[in-house]
């Protein structure tokens, strides 16, 4: 049984808390966070705190806490020795005050309050400072179901930002999709299966071998269509740069004037 | 019964040959391509055929070719008053030769010959000329089991459109990811689960709704630390306008000046 104490009570920290307490093999023996009442309705089935103070005993000490404050909370502990993790995609293991046994455990997924999350499809990335509180990290995240990837902070902040571009970014081509759709009354649930099958593809050929369109193709005719149809600036000027750089990947440009050249 | 002539060999005639071949409600009576060789395969199955001329009587003829050629195909079909669809996103109804009725059966979905497609996944959209035609253009998309979209030619070219949004641009999100990725020898794996993911999230929330991110929050400190970690500058050209795109959206600029101003 890996005992756990909790601090924090946004979006990571309750979801973490769903999964311990769901684990057979993991106790959540405290839960903190510095305002009370923002853990209190799960009173009832975990010790809640708002007094660093009172923190128990416990194997790991789990700070899903805002980026901004996990350096002052490793200080503020009133412990030493005992093994601290984060669960930031971005701040440095060395941000962490050196009284503790330090390590990060981060969770890369998209969490929103709303949805159920099934952490089998959570990969946790794990760091440590010292090697042998890799296993207990590791083991913490497969008691959760989750599948354990452990790496160095450079990773760590490169998936961070590579992350950017597949959840955010990615995010936002379908709200301009749902944008540019709605200036013609269409129905974004068109578009949803797409959405979806665009994901599915990926996991299992590489981004490069699932591309398709007209920037692939170098479609001069469609893109050059595409681009008088927009109607707002800023999407042309995503349209055009996108295009290009899809054009660069499959270096579309040079293939098709050869390819012309051979067939006209 | 609904007995179609498909015309064409690329991966949209493909894989719509297969869903209709297996539908009960279908039947193929006859496959043209101006070359016979790309069907040859088939002709155990169905009836092939090269030769315009001796294309038989049909319900439909469902012509999946490429956009530049279905003008002419429509020209140098030897009857008249049929109906004859195109399959493609972005060709005008009008540009057929009217000879014939008209329709438009356009699957809006990504195609690749190796993966299998499920066509209750596939929106099919449909246009027609004359209003009697629908019923059962509705009724051939249903009848392999997908669900049929009345759209007008605008809606259509606008739904072009926006696809390459959710599916070229978005694949190339995935890309810049993996090549990210790559400068620090990181699993594209462990990025598999957050696409899917974020995908899944606007089959039932709005892409409005489902953004997070420090764009979103307007992070400062991480969007600068982004950026100077980004090698490639057309990556970081697609960050920064990203980023500003997701600001504008979610006016995240002035929200947290205000609350800024509120909190210190």
């Amino acid at each position: 049984m890996i005992r756990v104490v909790l601090l924090g009570a946004g979006n990571v920290a309750t979801h973490l808390y769903k999964a311990f307490s769901k684990s057979e093999k993991v106790s959540v023996v405290q839960w903190y966070n510095r305002t009370r009442s923002a853990i209190a309705s799960y009173s009832n089935d975990v010790e809640i705190t708002d007094d660093l103070k009172e923190l128990k005993e416990a194997d790991i000490y789990i700070m899903a806490v805002s980026d901004d404050s996990i350096e002052q909370l490793s200080k503020d502990l009133p412990f030493k020795d005992r093994l601290i993790a984060h669960t930031s995609g971005s701040v440095s293991i060395h941000d962490m005050d050196r009284k503790n046994r330090l390590g990060v455990f981060y969770p890369l997924q998209t969490f929103s309050k709303s949805t159920e999350l099934d952490f089998s499809e959570v990969p946790i990335c794990i760091e440590i400072k010292e090697k042998q509180n890799l296993k207990i990290l590791k083991d913490l995240a497969k008691a959760i179901g989750s599948k354990p990837y452990k790496i160095y902070t450079e990773q760590r902040q490169t998936l961070h930002l590579a992350a950017v571009f597949v959840n955010n970014f990615t995010n936002q081509m379908y709200r301009i999709a749902h944008e540019i759709g709605e200036t013609e009354n269409v129905d974004f649930n068109i578009l949803k299966p797409l959405i979806l099958e665009t994901a599915k593809k990926v996991q299992h050929i590489s981004p490069y071998m699932a591309q398709t369109g007209p920037a692939k193709r170098n479609d001069k005719k469609t893109i050059k269509r595409h681009l008088k149809q927009i109607e707002n600036d800023d999407h042309k000027k995503i349209y055009e740069l996108l295009t290009n750089s899809i054009k660069k990947t499959h270096g579309a440009s040079s293939k098709l004037s050869n390819h012309k050249k051979l067939t006209t």
